[in-house]
C-alpha cells in the first residue's frame, strides 16, 4: 500500500519561518485537525512537541485524546461537544449558543466569533448571551477567536473581519473580568494582521509547506507519497492497460509497472480524462485503480508526489484537499 | 463529524440477489478491501458473517487481521506479502514471480492470472515457473483467479479473458496435482460467465447496492451519510458564505445552516464550480470546507447522500470512489 515520508527538516524549517513571522514559536498554534491535514496526527504531534510547540488545534475529542499524549499547553477542539468535563488543557470551541448550552459545567471553552464568514460561530450580538451562559454554567472562557474567509485574496475583507473581531473583544471584556486569549490569523492571515495584538496564530497549510501567496517560496513541502512495484509488464503496441478497454491503449511497445497506491489511499481517480504525472514526470497510464496505478517504469519504487501543486490544479481544488484526502491507514515514516 | 448509517436490510437484500445469481451464498466472496469500499470493514464483516458469507477478500494483512475476528473460511489478501506464515484461512494473492519468491515457506497462496488487463498478475507463460517455486518453497496453492477489466462494457473482451483463464487452469493442472479453487467474476462479471464452472465470485460494488448495468435496479444502496447542525444563520441578500468572497453570494435573505461533514471526511470539495445537492435536493452553498458545508435549512440533521450516483456524475468518476473516499474516522451505525 505504499507509504508516506515526512521530512522533519522541512517541517522545522517552516516552523522557523512562522516563528519569525509571529514573533516567537510560543505564538504558533498548529493544525493537527483532520489527521494533521492528512500528514498523520501522531507523527506531526511528535515532531511539533520536539520543536517546542505549545499550542495545537484538533477537530474532535478523538483527535484531542491523541494530542494529549504530548505535552501541549493547549489543545483547542474545534467541532465537538463533550459529555463530561475534559482535562484542563483541552479547550472546547463554541460554534453556536445551542452548542454552548450543551457543554458540561466547569468546562473550558473558547467562543468562535463569526466576523463575516457566515458559516459557524457567534455574531457580535450573541456575545452577551454567551457570557451569561458561561457564568450560569460556571464555565471558564479561555479565549475568543475568529476565522478569516479570504485572507489569501487581495481585498479589504480580512481588515473588515479584524475590525469586527476587535469589537468582539471589547464586547466580551464587558462581561468577562479575567484575562482570555485572542486569536484570528491563519497561515495567510499572519501577513495581514499585527501579531503583537494577538496571543497566537493558528497555522495549518503553511507549516506543511504551502501557501497560495507569494510567501509560498519560503516554505518546503513536508509530505511525499511513495508506491512500491506490484508487477512489471512488457506491453505491446495496441494493448490496453487497467480498467476500460479504451482508457489507455499503448501506441508503442512499453515496459510498464503497476504500483500499490490507488484511490483507496486517497489518490484521486476522478477527472481521469486529464493527464496526470507522478513526481518524476511520468504520466499515469489509464485510470487509477482502487489499489494501484501504472506508469512506464521498471523502478521498484516511485515517488507519487513530493509537491501537490500539480494534482490540485488537475482536480480544480486546493492543496489542502489533496493532502487531507490521504488515508490514515497508509504507513507514515519520519525522515530527517 | 456526522455519521454513516449502514442498512442491514439493504445489504442482505443485495446478498440474496447475488446468492441467486451465483447459485448459493457459499459461492459469494465479498469485498472487505479498502475498509469495505468505505463502508467500514468491521461493520460489513459483522453483517456478512451473520448472513453466512464464508469467503472474503481484503487489501492487506492489517485488514486480514480485522476480518480474522469473524468466522470466515477464507480471507484472500490481494496486495501484501507477509514476512511469516499466516493462519490457514489467510490466502496470499501472488501478483508477480518476484513477490512469489518473497513468500515464507509453507504459506497458502493463490496465483492471480493476468488475462489481458496488463496491470498485475502472472501471464500464462509464467505459470510453469510459478508452480516450480510453489513446490520448491513448499507453498500450498489454494487457487488461481483473474480479474476482468471491462465486464461492464458491451464487447467480447470478458469472453476473451475467460478463455485465457480457462487455458491458465489447464496449464496450472499440469503442475499441481491437488484440487485448487478457480474464480474470475466480479459484480458485473457474474452475468457474463457460467458460475457452475467456478467455485466463487468476488462481489464488491454489487453487494453495496450499485452496478453500472441494467441490473442496478435490483439492488439497494447500503450506505447513507448524515451531518449534524453546527450553527444556524440568518443570511442577508448580498452576503457571502464560507471561503472565498465570490464562491457564494446570497441573492436573497436566507436561513442557512452549517453541518459537520467536509472534505476532511471524504466529501469532495474538488470541482466546486459545479452545483452539488444533498439527498433532499438542497444545493450546497459555496465551497465545501474541510469540516463542514452549508445548505439553506434549519434542520438539526441532514442526509448528505443515500445514493452516490449524483456525486459520481459531478466528479466525473465511478460510485466506488465516492464511497471508498469516506474516512475510517467517521462513526458507522448499523440499522435494520
Amino acid at each position: 500500500m505504499g507509504y508516506i515520508k515526512l521530512k522533519q527538516k522541512a517541517f522545522f524549517h517552516n516552523l522557523d519561518y512562522f516563528s519569525k513571522v509571529c514573533g516567537s514559536k510560543s505564538k504558533i498554534a498548529i493544525a493537527l485537525k483532520d489527521n494533521a491535514y492528512g500528514h498523520g496526527i501522531e507523527q506531526i504531534a511528535f515532531m511539533a512537541s520536539k520543536y517546542g510547540i505549545k499550542h495545537v488545534f484538533v477537530r474532535d475529542l478523538r483527535e484531542a485524546t491523541i494530542a494529549s499524549k504530548f505535552d501541549f499547553e493547549s489543545i483547542l477542539v474545534l467541532y465537538d461537544i463533550p459529555t463530561q468535563k475534559q482535562n484542563n488543557n483541552i479547550i472546547i470551541s463554541i460554534n453556536s449558543l445551542s452548542l454552548l448550552k450543551k457543554l458540561p459545567t466547569n468546562s473550558i471553552c473558547e467562543l468562535k466569533i463569526d466576523t463575516g464568514m457566515n458559516r459557524n460561530g457567534l455574531y457580535l450580538d450573541e456575545i452577551q448571551k454567551a457570557c451569561e451562559i458561561i457564568k450560569e454554567k460556571n464555565l471558564i472562557l479561555k479565549g475568543i477567536f475568529t476565522h478569516f474567509c479570504c485572507s489569501d485574496e487581495e481585498n479589504t475583507i480580512t481588515k473588515e473581519q479584524e475590525e469586527i473581531f476587535q469589537l468582539a473583544i471589547i464586547e466580551t471584556k464587558k462581561y468577562i473580568e479575567y484575562k482570555f486569549r485572542v486569536h484570528c490569523a491563519n497561515s495567510t492571515g499572519v501577513f495581514k494582521v499585527d501579531m503583537n495584538k494577538y496571543d497566537i496564530a493558528r497555522i495549518g497549510i503553511g507549516i506543511y509547506g504551502y501557501l497560495d501567496t507569494m510567501q509560498d517560496k519560503y516554505l518546503q513541502p513536508v509530505l511525499s507519497l511513495y508506491a512500491e512495484q506490484l508487477a512489471i509488464k512488457n506491453i505491446q503496441k495496441g494493448e490496453h492497460i487497467g480498467y476500460g478497454s479504451k482508457s489507455f491503449i499503448a501506441s508503442r511497445d512499453m515496459i510498464v509497472s503497476n504500483y500499490n497506491i490507488g484511490y483507496g489511499d486517497g489518490l484521486f481517480r476522478a477527472n481521469s480524462n486529464k493527464q496526470r504525472k507522478i513526481a518524476n514526470g511520468l504520466e499515469i497510464l489509464g485510470r487509477v485503480s482502487m489499489d494501484s496505478f501504472s506508469v512506464e517504469s521498471n523502478d521498484k519504487e516511485v515517488c507519487v508526489f513530493d509537491d501537490v501543486t500539480h494534482l490540485a490544479q488537475i482536480h480544480n481544488t486546493i492543496k489542502y484537499e489533496i493532502l487531507t484526502n490521504l488515508k490514515q491507514s497508509i504507513k507514515r515514516v519520519i525522515i530527517e
